[in-house]
């Protein structure tokens, strides 16, 4: 399928890379392309600068987030919740109107200092204000409870033996994204948390998997929902 | 041990009942012994009135908070999340002191319709509340991440197979408490999330129990951590 990246992180080329290897046909978008491609230095995270990864993954096209999602019949929000907003709105409305919309972003605010709180939480969620704002696209929020190499690949963690989760308002979208978690990266049990309210739910995990990254000094973690 | 339990209700009953089977000497305080005797009705939930399970019971004393608080060791809180402040001050602050006191309440507000929003949460919790209002106690917040039975028996769900957490600035308290949840109750992954703020991570976790039980169709779910 064709799929817009919008998002040239760590997330982004984790999923893009991936994707690519399975033969899908992935736009990147970022900004600023040739800003983009000219950063030299590694980000704060110590991750090398996208054009090493991007040399490695020559199939992949970089472009604008607007091309990105214009190319996409599936986009995929991978961005740090502060920018989520912003960089959908750049991709354009237009773009991603009637589009699987898939939302991995967690609203952490850092301005706080550490660990990071939620900026929205509780009463509203991150993947509720992408809804609003693209009332036309088909919001699914998913993945943001693991780390993108467990995303991708759950087996990672426990062979795998783990559960992911879905939000969303569109059953039809669900469905695309059910079959993008179990047959294109692995998951076997994805479950459906009901409306895209329901990402409050997802959101809300992050203080946890951040907790227990501290006492357990690993973030390769998964939430396994026992019954 | 002498244990005191702040509440008459079902998790109160649950680990009453539990704790005094495993010989504990067990006094459950209320705000008025004589009102709690005297409920013929079942409460809101179903469940029957006090005096049917304190028949079943009878070794375990029924007396005010005050006097629940006064004969604990360990002092467990077992209160609806909106009347747990109110309790412990019932409980007396002199009875408190020096006690590991366990909180399972969770900030759940029901005023807003359901789901229940949470009163406190992403900055606070509910389990920082209660150590800053007694700050002479030894506050673990534990167990407030499964149903009632389950935190007794947590092999009712998959064997056991899942994990529950603590929090507390107090590491004897939490040494007392891992040895409740391991040896008393039969918990096998008993994971340390850090000093009492971390509280703030498994109150949070109840958006997403709350929607597990409608996806899932039962409350009987456990959170295993995959690592």
């Amino acid at each position: 399928m064709k799929i817009g990246m919008i998002g040239t992180g760590m997330v982004g080329q984790t999923l893009a890379g991936k994707l690519d290897s399975l033969g899908h046909e992935v736009v990147i978008g970022t900004r600023d392309p040739a800003a983009t491609l000219a950063r030299t230095s590694p980000d704060m995270m110590g991750n090398p600068p996208f054009k090493v990864w991007h040399e490695a993954h020559t199939r992949v096209k970089l472009a604008t987030f607007a091309e990105a999602a214009r190319h996409g019949e599936i986009v995929i929000g991978a961005l740090t919740g502060s920018a989520a907003l912003d960089a959908l709105r750049a991709a354009g409305e237009e773009n991603l109107a009637g589009k699987v919309l898939v939302d991995i972003s967690n609203p952490l605010d850092f301005s706080k200092g550490m660990p990071p709180t939620l900026f929205v939480s509780n009463t509203d969620s991150l993947g509720e204000l992408v809804q609003r704002a693209f009332p036309k696209a088909r919001v699914v929020k998913t993945l943001n409870t693991v780390n993108a190499a467990v995303m991708i690949e759950p087996g990672l963690v426990d062979g795998g033996d783990h559960s992911v989760f879905m939000s969303s308002n569109d059953p039809e979208a669900k469905a695309v994204v059910r079959r993008m978690l179990t047959e294109w990266f692995g998951w076997r049990d994805v479950i459906d948390l009901g409306d895209i309210s329901s990402a409050r739910a997802t959101e809300m995990l992050m203080p946890i998997w951040l907790r227990l990254w501290g006492a357990l000094g690993t973030p390769m973690i998964g939430f396994k929902v026992v019954r």
